[in-house]
């Protein structure tokens, strides 16, 4: 084969493999439930790592803090692609029924989770301790505001 | 109880709960991989959505194909938290200890997919196909770069 062609080729079967996958998490639900819960746990460990920090269980670091923030922001406008209709089951999972029933009620508090992680971010940018505390419990509260009603122990 | 101090402490318990996964994620092996395998799972999801788009499999659209650039640009930041020194085992994972033994290699290989998922964002932006075309087949070509050499089949 032409060596110059190789690059071009494997590229396109990168598209191929991906665009295959994508035709597959169309329909399965067990991809959508991976898919959210992959989102949902990274939220988890990035609030892990502000939750040590507010509590003095690790140093203070306010580059890390808007990392980890401003990580938690972006993966907040992320996981509700994943709550696709029919995948109340499909592979192990917490998500209640219900959220299909009440999508309304569902879809307000992933909103009101939405905006905390906002607020989340400029707090840790302020470089303020308190702020970065405050935020975080609001950010905390409102996740299990949703998981309270809608996710499985 | 006052219920005004209601509040305060069910954000308290949050935090608390947050801060206990973090500890364990600090040294366990397993949620890092987990971490990254979410992470990097949710890269391929969107990527999908734009490879099935370049094809023609799903309608051309350009709101979908800004937002999935937007998320994968967000998301190559992260995978790299979880490639933790230990991380080698602990949870199944396709990833090769050699990521351990040519860290800067590997870490050269991260930051060219970064790199293009930026250009990624930049071509979906401009509503050209033929230019997301291009810039996925990039960006998929970045990733398997990085498989190739650090992932096992």
């Amino acid at each position: 084969m032409n060596r110059h062609l190789v690059p071009a080729v494997s590229a396109l079967a990168v598209i191929v493999t991906f665009s295959a996958a994508a035709a597959a998490q169309e329909m399965k639900p067990d991809r959508a439930i991976k898919y959210r819960q992959g989102i949902l746990q990274a939220m988890g460990w990035n609030m892990g790592v502000l939750g040590a920090m507010v509590k003095g269980e690790i140093p203070y670091d306010k580059d890390k803090a808007v990392r980890s923030a401003t990580f938690i922001g972006e993966l907040a406008q992320m996981p509700f692609d994943g709550f696709v209709p029919g995948s109340e089951t499909g592979a192990p999972t917490k998500a209640k029924p219900d959220i299909w029933k009440e999508r309304a009620k569902f879809d307000k508090l992933a909103q009101a989770m939405q905006a905390e992680t906002l607020k989340l971010v400029a707090a840790a940018k302020t470089g303020d301790v308190a702020q970065l505390r405050t935020a975080a419990g609001a950010t905390g509260k409102a996740c299990s505001n949703c998981h309270d009603d809608f996710r499985n122990k």
